[in-house]
Formats: C-alpha cells, sequence, structure tokens
C-alpha cells in the first residue's frame, strides 16, 4: 500500500500515435513526467497534498505543450480564456476562476480564490481585479502567444469547427485541442487528498463559454473520506453526469472500490451521455485509477515506493 | 399518488416574522402563489415539467421582491448582475448563465443555451452577445432598480458586510437579501421532471463572484431516474457540498426516499459544512421535500388533485 503518491493528466481527446512525431511524443512524456516529479517531492518531504496538486498543474500550465496557463488555446476572439480549480479533500474548501484572461497560473489563483475569500468561483474581470489586489501581476499577452495555437485557431476558423449557434459542427477537431485540460490528484503522508484542474478552453469558442474543469463537481472534487478527482474532455457531458463527484458518491453511498467507481463514472455514466474523454483519481489508500473512453490521454502517476510511468494511447 | 405537480422556492435565510410587515408577507404569498399557478396551469394541461419550471420561475424574476430578474440585487458597483440554469430530467441536457446583466429573464437565457448550443455555461458579456443573437432585447437597467435594493446596497456598503477581501464580516445580513434565490422543480404527466432556478446573487458583492445557481449539480438538478432539486442559500456551501446532485445519489445510489436524502443533504451534509440554506424537490412518483436549516424559506407546492400551499417561517 503507497504512503503517498499523485496521478496527473495532461487532456484526452482523438491522440492518434500515427498522427504524433517522435519529437512531439517526447516532449509530452517529458512534460508529464516534469509535473509527476515536481508534485512528488513535495509529498515526499511531507508536503501536503494541495501543495503537490497545485504545483503539479503549475508546471504544466507553464509547459505550452499543455492547453492550459502558457499554451492555452485562443478564443474566437483570440484571447487566452482560462479556468481552473482547486479543492481540498480535508476540509472540502474549493476555490475556483473562469473565463481569466493574462493570468500565468489560473490554479494558484483559484488557490488564493479559496484560501483568501469566503467565495469558491470568481469569474472574468472581477477575478482578475482580485488577483491583482493579491499581488499576482498580470502576465502579458505575448506570454501565451505561440505559433502552434494560433494556427488551431486559424485553422478552426477556416473549418468553423463552432459553428455561429455555439454548436459543434461534424468536423473532425484534434482531440488534443478541443479537450485540452490538465489535472492532479494526490495523497499525501498525512492520508489527506487534494484535486485540482486547469485548462485554456475550447479553440474558437465563443459566448464566454465556461467547462466543467472551474466547476466543483464536475472536473474537480476532493474528500478524505472518498477519493479525489480531475477530469479532461468534452465538458458539456461532465457537467451533465456531474463525472467527479459521482465518482465520489458510488464509493460512499454504494461502497465502490475507487478503481469500479471511476469506471462506471467514464464507461457507464459519461458514455451513456455521449460524452467523451477521461478521468484521473487516487483514494486515501493510494488507489488510483485513470479510466478514459478516447483514442488517448496524456496521463502519469508516481506512487510512494515506485517509479514514475506515464502514458498516452490505449495501450 | 399526485399525478403531476410543482414545488418553488424565493429564498431562504434569516426571515423572521417579527422583521416582516403583514402587507410584506402578503406580497410574498401572493408572489408565490402566482408562481405555483402559472407552473400549474401548464402541467394541468399536459405541458412538459420544462415548461413549468421556466414559467414558475418567469413569474418570480418579474416580481421585484423576489432576487431574481427584476428584483436583483445591487453589486458593490452597482450593477445587477444575475445566474440562472435549468434542466431536463428525461434528458440530462442543461444550460445556464452567470454574471449576465440586463437580461429581464436568465431562466430563458438558460433554456435557450441549452436548446440552441452545445454549451451548458454561458458568462458574462459572451452570453449577453448570444442573447441578443437569439433575439432577446436587453432590458434597460431602470428596469432593474428598485428602491428596496438600492437601499439594501447602501447598507451593506456602510456595514461593509463583504470586506475587501471578499469575505462576509461577522454581521447579521438580512437572510433574503444575501441568500435570496428563485427556483422549481416539477413533475409533468408524463413522469419527466425538471428544475430551474435563477438569482440575483450576493448585495454588495464583488470580483464576479458565481453561487451555485448556474452550477449543474450544487444549485439545480434533474433526472427522471430520482428527483429534480433546486437550492437556495449560502451558495458556496451547495458547491462544496455538491447538494442538489447529492439528493440524487443517495436516491440512486443508497436507495434512499426522496424526503430522507433531501433532508439528509441538507441537514446532515449542508449543516455539516457550517452552511445555511434550504431546496425544494420534486420525485417521478409526486413526493415533495422542502427541507431548510434556516429561520425561514419563502416556498410553496401544488400537487394534482390537491390545493397550492405557501409557507415562510419554520412552521
Amino acid at each position: 500500500m503507497p504512503e503517498f503518491g499523485i496521478v496527473i493528466h495532461g487532456g484526452a481527446g482523438a491522440i492518434l500515435k500515427e498522427k504524433m512525431t517522435p519529437e512531439l511524443e517526447m516532449g509530452y512524456r517529458q512534460g508529464l513526467l516534469d509535473s509527476l516529479t515536481a508534485g512528488y517531492r513535495i509529498l515526499e518531504a511531507g508536503g501536503s497534498s494541495l501543495d503537490a496538486v497545485e504545483m503539479a498543474v503549475r508546471v504544466m500550465e507553464d509547459n505550452p505543450l499543455f492547453n492550459a496557463g502558457r499554451g492555452a488555446v485562443f478564443t474566437h476572439r483570440g484571447r487566452n480564456e482560462m479556468d481552473a480549480a482547486i479543492m481540498d479533500g480535508r476540509t472540502l474548501a474549493a476555490g475556483a476562476v473562469a473565463g481569466v484572461h493574462n493570468i500565468k497560473n489560473p490554479v494558484s489563483l483559484a488557490r488564493l480564490v479559496m484560501e483568501k475569500t469566503a467565495h469558491v468561483l470568481l469569474t472574468g474581470e472581477g477575478a482578475e481585479e482580485f488577483a491583482r489586489r493579491q499581488g499576482m501581476e498580470p502576465a502579458p499577452d505575448n506570454y501565451f502567444f505561440t505559433d502552434r495555437r494560433w494556427q488551431q485557431l486559424q485553422e478552426a476558423i477556416a473549418k468553423e469547427n463552432i459553428l455561429p449557434g455555439g454548436e459543434l459542427s461534424e468536423g473532425n477537431p484534434d482531440g488534443g485541442n478541443r479537450c485540452g485540460t490538465v489535472g492532479a490528484a494526490a495523497l499525501d503522508r498525512h492520508g489527506h487528498l487534494a484535486a485540482a484542474t486547469s485548462t485554456g478552453g475550447m479553440s474558437n469558442s465563443r459566448y464566454g463559454r465556461v467547462g466543467d474543469s472551474p466547476i466543483i463537481g464536475a472536473g474537480t472534487y476532493a474528500n478524505d473520506r472518498t477519493c479525489a478527482v480531475s477530469t479532461t474532455g468534452h465538458g458539456e457531458f461532465f457537467m451533465r453526469g456531474v463525472i467527479a463527484y459521482d465518482v465520489s458518491a458510488l464509493m460512499e453511498y454504494r461502497g465502490e472500490s475507487l478503481i469500479s467507481a471511476a469506471e462506471a463514472a467514464i464507461h457507464d455514466r459519461l458514455t451513456g451521455l455521449g460524452g467523451d474523454g477521461g478521468l484521473v483519481a487516487i483514494d486515501s489508500r493510494g488507489n488510483i485509477a485513470l479510466p478514459f473512453n478516447t483514442p488517448g490521454m496524456y496521463r502519469g502517476y508516481y506512487l510512494s515506493g515506485g517509479v514514475p510511468g506515464t502514458a498516452i494511447y490505449n495501450e
């Protein structure tokens, strides 16, 4: 039984080996490893699961390969609109931000919401004003600019993946693009669980759309009595299915194991709704689950007494 | 066993008989009755629970007594920032808006999000742009202006109920003010459930704070297999407790009755977190529950074969 550990994801979707270059695959694997290692070191030193998930997510936010923080995709208007959430399984305290711009590490802003306010969710310019008051310097637009994301927006506009009414076209958008999210769930030496999620949203999105990442119960949930969960995928289905909390409820109310509950949430509930994506989860005994129903999910785990593992495809 | 029915709330909080004038009490009771009757007529004529909850909520949004739509409280900046959600228990489809201004009936905008887009939650200016594109004329600022709400803002600013950091002071804010929300849950003749919630938010709030009302699973949830739920109260605790979905999960996963599940969600889960508020719920057999842990909750029910009932205090 591992004493502590961390699981992470960097997005799920139509991630196919034949579309991936060896360099890009190595970049993603290294990015996952960097995140796992940063979170693991905190846990190994006796730090909290809350610190570990925040750090693991920050490392992926700082990596332009992932659709969060620096690598956030562009909305239809060519801006980066980001969402994030964090939850402490010990106290059920939670913080989240939605639709924020020019924030280098949205997960850390979510943590400030949790710790410095009586609120759970702050949005848009209000959340940015709160960030400034907390001494968080805005990151300039060019910090978030990557040629790859800009190219993705131009392609999406050309294809009009998102129709004027906000409906998704029948196109075949890049899964890592449409469903990009990063997240982590951890158990610390003190038996406490935490989860965090961060996303750059949906490429070419409009109308201030917010997905499941900043929604407690949908994209992020942690409770010491059950599990810590972070999800990734087509957010609307995770919201309608209340997927992250569903894993916890199946454990608490039906006595299911973490693995069985996590599999049911993805393969029964989410798939039944017609949604695609996955989640990473850990329970207070160090059991982990990383189910997904898409061709791939960037993911990793690192448990005490073991070695870090990363994976991308359905292998 | 009633064939159809509707339950509604108009907010929960420190609503005390000794602070209420007979005129104000009569106004609230009439407002609840108007809402119940409007929803009931739709159900009686064979209409959908979705139409019934939307109409019941619209009637309360149009009534300046309730903190939603016309009667929305003012934020710190003197604006009305509204949130709403609606969910169809038949399909688990859902729509929501958060932080919208100049929208006469946010619940109807939430329904448009559900029916006309592939999204669940639209926010801020983006949601307002979507409303305009759907042909919804913006309501002018003065539509939402009531002396009573303006006075409440001035009093709140004077008392600084919400401190600069966003923390609630130890003051004793008017419950109907701080926790004002309206909502409805209904069962139709076809056995389908639906729920809707709408709010003007928290008086004197800052930083784009969003509460539980537009969050599927926290403030609003409906599922034909279990129940339809709309909550009201101190939103942050409903978000952390995922209270609306918790009622459903207790029924589905632990086999509890609607009444026992609804009581547990409020009196065990919400109270355990230190939160205050209540909810209204109905299941597919026409059982209803209206639990709350505050001194009062504006509430009503109207089941087929019965007469409408309204209540305010803990009686």
